[in-house]
């Protein structure tokens, strides 16, 4: 129950050894050699008195919550769902499994004594961080970038529960057998039989961006939803002037899987150029608009969302929008890209969206293999066995360690004509600048947080020791 | 100058023979053979009376509306760009080539004695449609798609000249000698030197949607914003009782190059987690709101934007979403998918997004056939010529004919686990039916309009020939 006061040795790879030395500060040395301590397992382990859960929200609860306000009976959301091709009663069972691991992870910390705060996604704050000494994730990997992300001290340790493994990958959690055994789990800690997994965090600095106006599509004409921004555009003009932006600025996230950069695909101003009414000849009901923050009231009636309508009749926006930006990686050259976007991930993030973005399906190594047998004459192998091998070669050839300090930058679906070079695709690198030249683009942390970055901001990302996360690997 | 009342044989390679029977009708017989007539030199062109162009939006045009209302000059626009790293001087030069060559097409029409209408972008409606016997593209491809949205009959020839041929790929428009040499285009065009091209597009049925409530983030416990489209979820249910909207809905679109289906990545709601000033040191001005369409006051200051922005301050909105739905292939059975988006394109689209999301980039054929080696042992050439080579042959490989009457549907960055099964990733068909999972997605038409495609909502996707565009290959 007490906290550790002896040095404890980890092994912890090829890279560092861990010193745990009580709860005040950590010291890591890095070597380059694999060492076991023999002391390793007659040391102490994690014994924390005060554990966070940190709790998803199922689909079930949300579904509820949904029609909370609108009386709904269960039999009527029910009905809705199965309109929608869905089943209440397997959210329901979904919700269950999910309530059930929960309680089982309560109820296996409370045996041991510890203090424990169950909280729900959306009462996670700093203040929880601070009181607890170690956060609990009891969801997916969605509820694990959660709690990462208001973590920002070395000495916090997470754990990743996946409480719904049929459904989730949970490759931020534990392997699925802890879900139903988590005193096991709890045992292990305790007894130090388990590493710490130091998992590399992005940083990002952002400067020149003052503030920048919502962009109005090239295509149309009728700038009157800008104009209101214009009174800050002067403004950007005359702090430049004042030289007053010109430090970057560190925010403060740090991205534990990847940043993407691209065009947000702003929604705002979604509309059909015309009332599509006045073609159509069986009339449905398409209204799509952008609620506006003072039309609250459940008693909105259709009629105003139509008069809503009508003050852009015109206005269509180009949904895809090809993403442009300057990328310097290592300091070198900067370069003209366009494509749909770029992806800056960390070791645990090329298991994520840069992987998805990167990897190949069997049918297109197929398809090039036949090219290449074709072309060589040579008596490649196409069998399907074959097929799966390569593929599954190359694929994971783009995964890498958590703990490997460099970033990995993909462009995705670049967009190679006379005007724009063809710099590598994607790579490894300690650093990577990018200046966005985009109307309307985000840089989107984890795919959760966003920060605007548009027309001449020029971002700075990078990977420091510091701002790891700390997590078990049992 | 009159109208060609003879009949007139055209070659259309092996699929079509096109008989152009005065204005009023165009019958078309398929044969599989290739014909050439000896007649077809000897007959009438084609002589429009009337002709629209319609203009594409320069970028200098739209900056320098931008800031009209501001009353900047152009010093202070010049600096404002600089900021940014454009130059506004280039963004002139390139505005008045564009210019230019406007006016060099308008001036070669009115020599032939043509009436023409100069329209800009804005401007384009039906009634423009209507009055032309054929329009003109001036711009670039996204012109082109602008023009051909609004023209759903097949007698309406469209012709796209590329304005700025340094700085468009201009791959809808005649070839880039013409630009510089309208008179001859429009010469040839005058003596039936040319084949029409009827590209074909795709047509959309939708069901299932009724109205459907802009949904709040999972994440996001608080649903105020949502409430007031409750009143129109529980519409839907009751009409859905009274089984009035079962009917699919043919949509007043018709895409030239493809519909994408996925999740909109609504920026409607992006906001950071909590004013991020609580954390950061050097505090900047970050604001990012959505416009309320009741705000279009050039003077709203910084602090009314302050106020909006604290109305939702825990909100969070997680961009990248990945998207689930069902997909049929040509009435084959239902399979889940999730992805980052589904293409469905026209042999026209395959040269655009469709091609951007199969294409590979030669360094991954590198890496691919690298490991291909190593596992064979053969000796598979890996020098940039045989690279190369392959590479262009597979991308190639991704492009038909505008007149095939297939689809092209593409599974962009599938996500393969348990869950979620593997169909083909990309492949042919005639007809595609999809069934949204999505929270929040959008069926979006040749990247720029889009239509809601929620949950339960299913589109069938297809390709008649009636929807055919005409235009000429020179």
């Amino acid at each position: 129950m007490t906290r550790p006061s002896l040095l404890n040795f980890f092994c912890v790879g090829n890279r560092t050894i861990d010193l745990l030395c009580g709860r005040a500060s950590v010291c890591r040395l890095h070597s380059s050699q694999t060492m076991r301590s023999v002391a390793s397992r007659a040391v102490s382990g994690f014994r924390p008195s005060k554990v966070a859960v940190v709790t998803k929200t199922t689909r079930c609860e949300f579904e509820q919550q949904r029609y909370r306000f609108a009386g709904l009976s269960e039999v009527d959301l029910t009905q809705l769902l199965a309109l929608k091709g869905s089943s209440y009663s397997g959210l329901l069972e979904r919700h269950n499994i999910h309530t059930r691991n929960v309680e089982h992870i309560v109820k296996s910390l409370k045996k041991e004594g510890i203090e424990v705060r169950v909280v729900r996604r959306g009462e996670y704050d700093e203040e929880v961080v601070r009181w607890a000494d170690a956060i609990i994730s009891a969801g997916g990997d969605g509820t694990m970038l959660l709690v990462a992300s208001k973590v920002f001290s070395k000495d916090k340790p997470i754990v990743g529960v996946n409480t719904d493994p049929e459904r989730s990958e949970g490759h931020l959690c534990l392997p699925v057998h802890y879900t139903h055994a988590f005193s096991e789990a709890l045992e292990r800690l305790q007894r130090g039989e388990f590493r710490w997994q130091w998992r590399q965090r992005i940083r990002l600095h952002l400067e020149g961006t003052g503030i920048n106006p919502t962009p109005v599509d090239l295509h149309e004409q009728q700038l009157s939803l800008e104009q209101h921004h214009l009174a800050h555009r002067i403004t950007t003009l005359e702090r430049r002037r004042d030289d007053s932006f010109s430090e970057p600025n560190l925010l403060p996230v740090r991205s534990l899987n990847e940043i993407f950069i691209g065009e947000s695909l702003s929604s705002r101003y979604i509309n059909m150029s015309k009332p599509w009414h006045s073609f159509c000849s069986n009339p449905v009901t398409f209204p799509k608009h952008i609620p506006s923050p003072a039309l609250t009231s459940p008693s909105l009636s259709v009629q105003h969302r139509v008069k809503y309508k009508s003050l852009d009749p015109h206005l269509t926006f180009s949904l895809h929008r090809a993403s442009y930006y300057e990328i310097s990686v290592d300091d070198g050259p900067w370069e003209k890209q366009k494509s749909s976007g770029l992806s800056i991930c960390t070791g645990t993030g090329s298991k994520a969206w840069s992987y998805n973005i990167n990897k190949l399906v069997e049918q297109a190594v197929e398809d090039l293999l036949k090219i290449g047998k074709l072309q060589t004459g040579l008596d490649i192998p196409l069998d399907p066995g074959f097929i799966e091998k390569v593929t599954e070669e190359y694929n994971q050839s783009l995964v890498f360690s958590p703990e490997d300090q460099r970033l990995f930058f993909s462009i995705r679906e670049p967009i190679v004509n006379r005007v724009f070079s063809s710099i590598r695709q994607r790579g490894f690198a300690k650093k990577v600048c990018v200046r966005s030249r985009c109307w309307d683009a985000c840089m989107v942390v984890d795919g959760g947080t966003s920060f605007e970055f548009n027309d001449g901001a020029i971002a700075t990302i990078s990977i420091s020791d510091e701002d790891q996360l700390r997590t078990v690997l049992l």
